[in-house]
């Protein structure tokens, strides 16, 4: 498989038919983890790290994980395909630089649920993403991957520190659970900052999903723990999925109902317009796209436009942005053209829907 | 006829037919008339307002002028059916002013074409608006009317000085020359400064024709000459319809022409947010709707936008104004209102067209 048959469609995760879905976007765990036997990566030559690479490939790719996963080799991988593969959050930023042209790849479930990469920070990181709230189905997928390949594989693990980890900041249990919230309504009532204060008490980061910088471009925000050492998992995943995050959605429910009641003809107003601009312009930017899109996700879920359906808004998050773009259009393009054709597949999408 | 008959169309002026209507919206042509016999107006006392006014009203309404002329008197007339005259340009906003209420009314032609004032600044006041650049038109109509008034009344007169009025700068030909153009894309190119210093050398007002102070709400700006003494109206006439006018067209045409050369997805971008915008926002104030239309009357003249005639488009200029708005929807409303309402009758009127 190439990264480039995804493109049409979104993963499982943008399905936007999950639990609480109105809100959850998706549920994401990542565990890191690490041979025994082998320096950590940032320490490793070359050749160290193709024994790693060796040694996982097969493993990671195994039936006994999923049918129809694949492996993608990211050194091999041309510059949009590997930027693709950032956009729908199967690699990190810094995994997919060409800069890094050293042996390393990752693999993925056919439905991308899962993205096992190999020689990112740590010689594993195991990610499971879903749509909606599935924070439990999540934890129990990525245990079984996680028990998979500890049959076959010596992690570096201390009785005192647990699952040992290139950064500190993940030795322990190695889990790190996030959210992705569509937040429309807190942002537009000013409340986000006090959910963002709330949160930062907690020792939970809150950042923007898209763009850079504490800005989240179309009001989705990555909600996540900070620390692995100390809990267990199980007490890690119970705080986020029993107090935090159902909190958190029901302040922004709140925060929509005020807005209909209160400034019902201004969120109309805001709406529409999106709706309007979305279906009309001929340039279109990354980050006014994402703002448009996120006003008109907010009219669907309050029932006040019936024009697109959710999936539809999901998908077009994602197929958007830069790389998805130039590989929807099937040509490289300059920023001024993807300006253009993003605003022609904007409306081709839309008028279809 | 009571003027809420009016509303639910424009005037002749605002059909947009005639020659150059591209970028020529209407040509106007006024005279200042006063009765000899009689102070000017600011020097008379309610007795001797209510003689001028029973020694014009018959005059002014009169079948040789027009087959089925109105009058309506402006001191009956409540404060909404005032507002309306004012924004069609029918009346002065002086005149309609509901703190003046001595003796004063209007004859209409029934395809408002003309209007005769009497009792404002000077005892008459005649005016003829055409769609379209029809100088010569209106001045052939305008001398018609004013040869029929002087057959049955007597003008201030001086054959030193030309007709006599209120204000020096009147004096002379009585006449007032302009002309309302919509200049979007000089304004888009910023080069309208230029038009304006050029004119303002050439002793021409040029000021907005919706708003006060400089700005020119939806880009209509109003050109007239300032000076009426000492040059016949045929002189007075002729630099302004065979130099001026013309040579302000030019300007914008080129620069229309080099908006689509240089700039066209950027051009295209503003037309199709603006008709994205009109059909879908929920609220909507005068001032946006002013520059919307604008952008929406450029698409349509550059045939870069089909979805709508150019008479609708200028109907909506006027159509959206507060009182034409209030008098369409049946109700007067508070200003929040109107943004509604403004806003679901431009998605009416624009969805059916």
């Amino acid at each position: 498989m190439t990264p480039g048959r995804m493109i049409d469609h979104a993963g499982e995760w943008l399905r936007g038919e999950g639990p609480e879905s109105d809100v959850v976007i998706s549920s994401r765990i990542r565990l890191a983890r690490n041979l025994a036997g082998f320096p950590f990566v940032n320490r490793t030559n070359t050749r160290q790290k193709h024994a790693i690479l060796a040694a996982c490939r097969e493993r990671v790719t195994q039936r006994r994980i999923a049918e129809n996963a694949v492996w993608i080799g990211i050194d091999d991988a041309d510059a949009l395909d590997r930027q693709l593969l950032v956009e729908r959050h199967l690699i990190s930023r810094p995994f997919a630089n060409p800069k890094n042209s050293l042996p390393r790849g990752v693999a993925l479930g056919a439905d991308e649920t899962f993205a096992i990469m190999v020689n990112e920070e740590d010689h594993l990181r195991v990610q499971v993403l879903r749509s909606g709230m599935q924070l439990s189905e999540a934890f129990d997928q990525i245990g079984r991957i996680d028990d998979v390949l500890e049959e076959d594989l010596d992690f570096a693990y201390s009785r005192r520190f647990g699952y040992l980890t290139a950064c500190p900041t993940n030795a322990g249990t190695g889990i790190r659970v996030s959210v992705m919230l569509h937040l429309p309504a807190l942002k537009l009532t000013g409340e986000i900052d006090k959910v963002k204060r709330a949160a930062r008490e907690l020792h939970l980061a809150v950042r923007g999903m898209f763009g850079e910088g504490s800005d989240a471009h179309g009001d989705l925000y990555q909600v996540s723990n900070q620390t692995t050492l100390g809990k267990t998992e199980e007490e890690i995943l119970g705080d986020f999925q029993k107090t935090v995050v159902p909190q958190i959605i029901a302040y922004e429910n709140q925060a929509r109902q005020l807005l209909v009641k209160q400034r019902e003809a201004q969120l109309d107003d805001r709406i529409w317009r999106a709706w309007g601009l979305l279906t009309s312009a001929r340039v279109m930017g990354t980050e006014e796209v994402l703002q448009l899109l996120s006003h008109v996700r907010l009219g669907v879920n309050l029932g006040r436009l019936a024009t697109v359906d959710i999936r539809t808004v999901n998908e077009l998050f994602l197929l958007t942005q830069p790389a998805h773009l130039q590989k929807l259009t099937g040509e490289p393009m300059e920023p001024a053209e993807r300006r253009v054709a993003r605003a022609k597949m904007l409306r081709q999408r839309l008028k279809a829907s």
